[in-house]
């Protein structure tokens, strides 16, 4: 827990360390990655544009630059992310703990933001986040709200869910609406069905969580929904992280909230 | 002043309506107007998408469509600006106010946010715009503040002045810093020198403004910045609106503010 940026990054990097990286280098803006060649790439980014909620960008490369100059210009993306997964058109085709001998000078590496800037923001303010409490892996659902198409990139937002005590839903809309580059306000309270949410218990991605009595279902625009449309677009190549190895940037959560 | 969003658009659209459009179909956003071709399109997003204080990217069309689908999608962009203007290798070859001959299947088109949704925010709240209370235009500036480079497309930052009260400073940042599609909070307050602004009653865009006793000059991002840039890169090709003579977009002010 007690890690500098510099240790676990280093642990990384040197593939000692190849676990999910939740909870650690606190304070440090953890990100999903996604990496296309430099065709799909303004398509990409458009659609992130056009759906900025559930696609918050942090930073992109330069093609073939594996470098994020802006989030973290010391770090390495080809080794600096504990497991990568490599999709070829749209099949998940093998898992690793480094890409260098994959890298292309057409690679683009997309940086977005993820949930974990605006979890710590919640429960520093005192409010539960129930699937840390349980540790599990945070509920997800697929929803009936579409994204904005860009290109071949098209699908439905995917959602995560976190039960509220109604007292606090209030401040929980007022904190998350300040991470903008981390998802922001809800898409929606309360009512799962009416995004298309049959069985909040029974989530379509990560584990169901307790939602106690005078507790509200809340529902934010989550991570998945990039890496999930560009799965579904098959593209010849894709790399990503594996879920929860995300990648560790320099920038603080103060950097990205004002 | 009264004038319906569908009465304006028309008027622009047959060229009955070539004037400004500053303070008219208010309540809606305006934009600036910044068309290239697709090669040069991911970089010029991705210049936006890094400076976004002074690059708030609002709309992109897909490449070869002239219709804004998400901002106004009933709307025309090779005849919905009053007034366009036409660079050859950076050098301005014509005025027109129309581009239909000109449109070709490789044009992407970007809208950027402007002033306008924010000092209109500010007029609401009683703090006053002073290029407004003296019909001119608002004061820019060039800065020493450089912009992130990418691709082709690079520069500083260039700023836009407004005086500012000092009881109001705080709250001229809250009601800016919520209008994130309309350049948020200011860049620097009170210090031209600390930015690179020699003489604050010269600037190199626009017209000076009064600065009374006990005002401070405030400094926003600006949306010349993103087309400057652009014209110091020397594409090929690229149409813009003419200053002051924006695209009215169909979003409402309070749509882009939260």
């Amino acid at each position: 827990m007690g890690e500098t940026l510099e240790t676990i990054r280093k642990a990384i990097r040197s593939n000692e360390w190849t676990r999910p990286t939740a909870g650690h280098a606190e304070g440090y803006v953890q990100t999903n990655l996604v990496i296309l060649r430099k065709p799909l790439a303004f398509d990409f980014l458009l659609f992130c544009q056009r759906n900025e909620k559930a696609c918050p960008v942090l930073d992109v490369t330069d093609a073939g630059s594996y470098i994020p100059a802006l989030s973290a210009p010391e770090a390495d993306l080809r080794t600096d992310v504990p497991k990568y997964r490599v999709y070829e058109n749209g099949v998940l085709t093998s898992e690793r703990n480094d890409i260098k001998d994959l890298w292309e000078d057409e690679f683009v590496a997309f940086l977005l933001g993820c949930s974990f800037t605006f979890e710590k923001a919640l429960m520093d303010y005192g409010i539960p986040v129930r699937h840390i409490e349980e540790n599990v892996n945070v509920p997800m659902y697929h929803t009936n709200l579409p994204c904005h198409e860009s290109g071949i990139f098209k699908g439905n937002m995917v959602v995560s869910m976190r039960p509220i005590p109604a007292k606090d839903l209030a401040k929980a809309v007022q904190i998350t609406a300040r991470s903008t580059k981390s998802h922001g306000a809800p898409v929606h309270i309360g009512n799962p069905e009416s995004i298309g949410i049959k069985n909040v218990s029974s989530p379509d991605f990560g584990d169901a969580v307790t939602i106690k009595e005078g507790e509200v279902p809340v529902f934010w625009a989550c991570g998945v929904t990039p890496q999930a449309a560009a799965i579904a677009s098959r593209p010849d190549l894709m790399i990503t992280h594996a879920p929860g190895h995300m990648f560790i940037t320099s920038l603080k959560d103060t950097d990205v909230t004002i």
